[in-house]
């Protein structure tokens, strides 16, 4: 089962993709967000479809979307790939490194990626993201951890490596930039997905692979991030984790650094998660 | 004029304080919200004040929730009183220091605040925070930037000091605890305020006067901020910039810092933007 959104810019609606069919999910929700995810918006689909209950879609040419509404918050952990925190040359995290992403920052999986005015070291990122499907709040354990997790998705986490690094203070400053999020296609319930430590991962510019990883290589799991983070913050449902992004981004290689242009293509994917691509523009 | 929020947690309705009494602010709009700031809603709120179209409101014994509905982003600015920057041991920045904190951490002002299990360095910091009323993006000029700033409210950053710098990362971990973000007790429009940057803020401790400066102090001054920020990211209407704190926080204090407690009362309040008190409970 995926749960999808199509339709123009702010005006999506949500849609479930289910043996080898489109359905339209708006008899059931109005949108894919955290009310829906909390409220048992999951098993209510799945009970929908299995009674018929969900007339089927054309997709067309349909613009698709964030799987999600905007998400509450954006949590990001940074440098949880071994050889990427090797090839950045910091030293590898003793507890999770966590930084923020805005949720404006969110597009659709194909949409226009914008360069920032002024950047010349736009750099790609693909990440296994969580989406919280309820509260989690000072949790103990991995299975309360697991359980808070609605599903996953694709995530792109583009960022700006000057502005990150080189401009003071935190690293917000380099995440936050219009564009700087494409999610999606679509978003797949946590039980249909066997191991998220067994997910592969990869990442082409302008066609040449240069990131291909498993999600097996995370210092911090899945479980042990969400349950970290819930000890720091409130996790709420619709809130989106980007989990960190392995070895090969533009960073780690050598001068000059391969940092993205306007007209370059990247295209990224993780098993059972689908893929993007974006075209870089310039803002 | 003065707009607020009266009601119960997640039911506040939106009011407005004008020549001594207090007017309901619902014939005019649902919430205080980013769209309504965006659309003209302060215009049209003096215009249906003038006109006698908005009735008298009793306040009674209302709770004063946060004066605008939950922002699409709380961003920061650190650092920004050279008296803050030197007591912490930083140096003072030449750029703006950003970081961010969650919509979801936005309480109203005499809320309680809930010092996180495990926290031993629970800090207090009194800012001005700017409301933005229009979108930011790519600004040139320090006009351009104020005018989109819808208006001006009381903020406190509370911050946990070990989450914050001892943790690893960025200083995201200790920003963005449940309650960490009192705001209000109520927004005042841009040009009801003479000078941004000649306003006296002070804090106290249970009583003890611990941060005494004005916004005069700043190193990078409102229009600057809006400015710089937009060029790294959109500001939308309905965000929230806090715009960093002066001297006196525990952190820059004698061992042993004086860190939060639960009972603790603090109190905070900056010349025309109102007062604030909070009781430190432990979540």
């Amino acid at each position: 089962m995926q749960f999808l959104r199509l339709g123009a810019p702010g005006s999506e609606r949500p849609a479930v993709r289910h043996d080898g069919g489109t359905h339209d999910l708006t008899p059931l929700t109005g949108d894919v967000d955290g009310a829906f995810l909390a409220a048992g918006g999951i098993a209510a689909t799945r009970a929908a479809l299995a009674a018929g209950e969900l007339p089927a879609l054309d997709e067309g040419d349909l613009r698709v979307g964030p799987p999600i509404a905007a998400p509450g918050k954006i949590v990001c952990i940074g440098l949880n790939y071994r050889d990427h925190a090797e090839e950045t040359g910091a030293a590898l995290p003793t507890e999770p490194v966590v930084f923020l992403k805005t949720a404006d920052t969110v597009v659709g999986p194909h949409d226009e990626v914008l360069i920032p005015r002024g950047s010349v070291k736009t750099d790609w990122e693909v990440e296994l993201g969580i989406v919280i499907g309820a509260t989690a709040r000072y949790l103990e354990t991995d299975e309360e951890a697991l359980a808070c997790v609605a599903g996953y998705v694709l995530s792109h986490d583009v960022s700006e490596r000057e502005f990150q690094i080189e401009r003071g203070g935190t690293w917000d400053k380099g995440k936050n930039c219009e564009t700087f999020n494409p999610l999606g296609p679509f978003l797949v319930p946590a039980d249909e997905i066997a191991d998220p430590q067994e997910l592969g991962l990869r990442l082409w510019v302008n066609g040449e692979l240069k990131q291909d990883s498993s999600t097996k290589n995370m210092i911090f799991p899945v479980a042990e991030v969400v349950r970290y983070l819930s000890r720091f913050m409130v996790l709420r449902p619709g809130d989106l984790i980007n989990t960190g992004t392995p070895a090969g981004v533009a960073l780690g290689q050598g001068e000059p650094k391969p940092y993205l242009r306007e007209g370059d293509v990247v295209e990224l994917e993780i098993e059972g998660l689908g893929r993007q691509r974006q075209v870089f523009g310039q803002a």
